[in-house]
């Protein structure tokens, strides 16, 4: 089978609007991550090896490298969601007539919740460092594609925000509240002051424009 | 030449990450608002049809028609975003040695500037129009794929906020004050109020999570 990736874009939209459950929110959350972190690298492409801008060569540089680390970690998660959530499905299919049928299911059931939690949780950090690193671009990056840097912004807030839910919900059907608990705070961090850091790369990007 | 929306979802993410000014920022809000049109029109597709939902079906039949339309709106000015940008570069490039020379050039890049600015305005007025859509998406919609508006209405209106920055650079650019002012002011009209409603429409989803 095509992994997501390798599928056209249009081919995507089409599966993502369809009737089946995947790709869903998750794979479009991870999208819009790698996008953001692919305009990131971007920023610094056309920003490294300028003499203008030679100054701030060595930080993209080093900005690149971390960009495109986290568009193939975020570009991988597309096809992780995917799996994931096909997973517990398979597992609420799972017979449940007698005690043991449903003892089985449940306890699979769980199992999968968890690395339901656990794969969109990865998203949110994954964007909300893009967020981070965007500031960078948006601050030392060629003026000439720094809007770019405004699109990756929202881009990663936008993937953030979507991961989120998908945390959210997992981990509110999980019966293992400490372990539920523990994804939801770091989930918490991760969001606390993403909207104005999101908010503040934004403002620095229109005042360059 | 391969169109951009069929090339594979991780070769987009490589150009738009790569040295070459096209694929950008613009395409990228293009295909985030695609996206959320996608998702918009995923929540309708498991909806309809459904016993516990008839009574909103006729209302999610007619938005999945106004959700598809904008998604092959959407789609199309991925490529859009491109032609236009490669034509304004093509117009910097002419040459300029010459007083003829140089007043042809101006020409060239006014009228394509008013066409790059035309191009993102049209594209923040339909992820305006996906942000409305996922509203109802969000109050409609089936209960188990609930969370997937909310991350329609993040992408809607990160698509609209990424469209608004090639819209006022392009816009800055421009020599006929008139037509750009009215350009801007049909862009701050498709931005009034539409961080309040993607707020509003994120927190209904979380409210149903």
């Amino acid at each position: 089978m095509t992994e997501m990736k390798d599928k056209p874009l249009s081919r995507f939209l089409d599966e993502l609007a369809g009737k089946q459950a995947t790709p869903g929110g998750g794979s479009a959350a991870a999208l819009m991550g790698a996008q953001a972190a692919a305009l990131v690298s971007m920023v610094c492409n056309l920003t490294i090896g300028k003499p203008k801008y030679a100054e701030v060569e060595a930080e993209l540089v080093a900005l690149l490298g971390e960009s495109e680390r986290l568009r193939g970690a975020l570009t991988g998660m597309i096809k992780s969601d995917i799996e994931v959530f096909d997973q517990l499905m398979a597992c609420y299919a799972m017979p449940k007539a007698s005690d043991e049928e449903k003892a089985a299911r449940n306890a699979q059931i769980q199992a999968a919740l968890r690395v339901a939690t656990d794969v969109p949780l990865d998203c949110a950090k994954a964007c909300a460092k893009v967020v981070t690193l965007s500031r960078v671009a948006a601050e030392k990056g060629n003026l000439g594609v720094i809007s770019d840097a405004g699109v990756a912004v929202m881009a990663a807030y936008a993937g953030l925000k979507s991961a989120a839910l998908n945390v959210q919900i997992n981990a509110g059907a999980l019966k293992d509240r400490a372990f539920a608990d523990t994804k939801l705070a770091e989930l918490n961090e991760v969001l606390g002051g993403a909207e104005e850091e999101a908010s503040a790369v934004y403002r620095i990007v229109q005042s360059k424009l």
